[in-house]
């Protein structure tokens, strides 16, 4: 059962990666195969960094369902595109839940290995985090992550009440995954909707570039 | 044979590569020391993606021959760069012969490993199109791909052909390679000259930094 | 004796590169989460990509030391920051300690996996340059290896003159690191100084976006 909604979290997380991925590359204007290549691209960076940093065999390389699923996907936002334009609130969406399911995804392959948890966390968030990273420099858009929003922040503190209720929690193993996933949407939704800031640095930017 | 054959298809793409990474670079007024990391980045970097993803090691590491051709190819541009001016369609043709070739060594990659032809299809279009996009994202320009001409198009247009008529077809394996790469240079060159365009998405571009 | 020595500089070679990268992302005024993920992803990307070609495990990824060591210098560069201002100084001599030190690692680990000299001369200059390069993209700024400054330049001149003494000469192996190290911090110094520049190639920049 465990097994099974692993497999869940990982299909829905693909899922909003590649929508997400999709949306932006039409914002950008980019072709149909550009809109692809961003959607695929979006949908397996984060987890393709992982699993090279782990050494182990990359994900969707011998997954074909995984590939189709970011192939109907891509064509579905396509199509979904011409009725729906409201693109800020639906690609927000995808993103926060992509972010919360990928963290989980992250985490969860760090403990397999046996890594001590704070590298876990961190298998966690560039999982997480990654994808967007990428879609975002190809997009030549300044990544979104080191925009105001708070992004990184939201899958470190998920990631940070996950490693805990599992360890020392008696709640099932499902509930903690969910309840993690809803918190790292829920900090995203609540931190945009009311503007929370993390307090900044005050750096000269002019002198930025030395 | 055919392994002679599958060797010059890498040196004249490595060639081509290291070419059009070189006179990318010194159009942007880099230093001899930039143009040849830039001329190294260009022409290994889709290799060393599909490497790193296959996880078998990574062909320039024990190849020294490959890191002198890409030396002296780079030394050549510099030379050739002071006797002709002709940087657009120099490098346009360089670009474009080394996206076909790559894409062929890519597939065959895959091929060998023993993947799904559709995964063998995206390791080509990676080998082909990632030294190019790494190389503009070094040199801060909108990676090639993603601007108007079809680029990753012909890539995969032209692997797709490459993967029926290897399967499908009794034309020799040489012959259907050749085809190939001057199908993938023909789309490119067609797709330039006479301006070909896919149909593009209509995005509110204003909206795209939410 | 040298086991320690190599541990020392490796350590002081990640808390220049953490310290540069906090810096930069303070400049850019991100939250402490981003200068946090910023200062990690400066000091450990030009050995993950260095790991990774050579498909050692990552170095990073069963250290600890290494992770708290990046974690406390990043607090430490964020206390430190309200009180010193003179930002250009400070992430200059980091930048270029980190630079001299890392050099020197990736040679070494490339020499112990015994390869060609020149394939561990452009490790060299990947474990120093890299982390930089992923800096600099990530804050959306041009690479500082490919501005006027003599960069990439003082890592392959200096790594060339490690070689050839370890190889060729008599003094003791601690001597010529620490002496290889002054030396690429010295050219980078008196080039900055000085306004040293290799010679540009002169292009038309207007063409460059074809």
């Amino acid at each position: 059962m465990h097994q099974n909604f692993n497999l869940i979290i990982e299909i829905l997380g693909t899922i909003s990666f590649a929508m997400s991925g999709s949306f932006a590359a039409m914002q950008k204007r980019l072709d149909p195969f550009g809109v692809l290549i961003i959607a695929f691209v979006t949908a397996v960076g984060g987890g393709t960094v992982r699993d090279v940093l782990l050494d182990v065999p990359v994900f969707w390389m011998h997954d074909m369902i995984m590939c189709s699923l970011i192939f109907f996907t891509c064509l579905i936002s396509m199509i979904f595109k011409s009725v729906e334009r409201k693109f800020r609130v639906t690609l927000f969406l995808f993103d926060s839940f992509g972010l919360g399911l990928f963290t989980i995804v992250g985490i969860q392959k760090g403990l397999s290995a046996e890594l001590h948890p704070l590298i876990c966390l961190t298998l966690g968030t560039i999982t997480g985090c990654f994808g967007g990273i990428i879609r975002d420099i190809l997009l030549n858009r300044i990544p979104l992550i080191f925009r105001k929003e708070i992004y990184a922040t939201a899958s470190l503190l998920g990631g940070s009440v996950f490693l805990l209720f599992v360890n020392y929690s008696r709640f099932s193993y499902t509930f903690v995954q969910i309840s993690t996933i809803l918190l790292i949407v829920g900090i995203r939704t609540l931190a945009v909707k009311y503007q929370w800031q993390i307090p900044k640095f005050y750096g000269s930017e002019q002198n930025s570039e030395m």
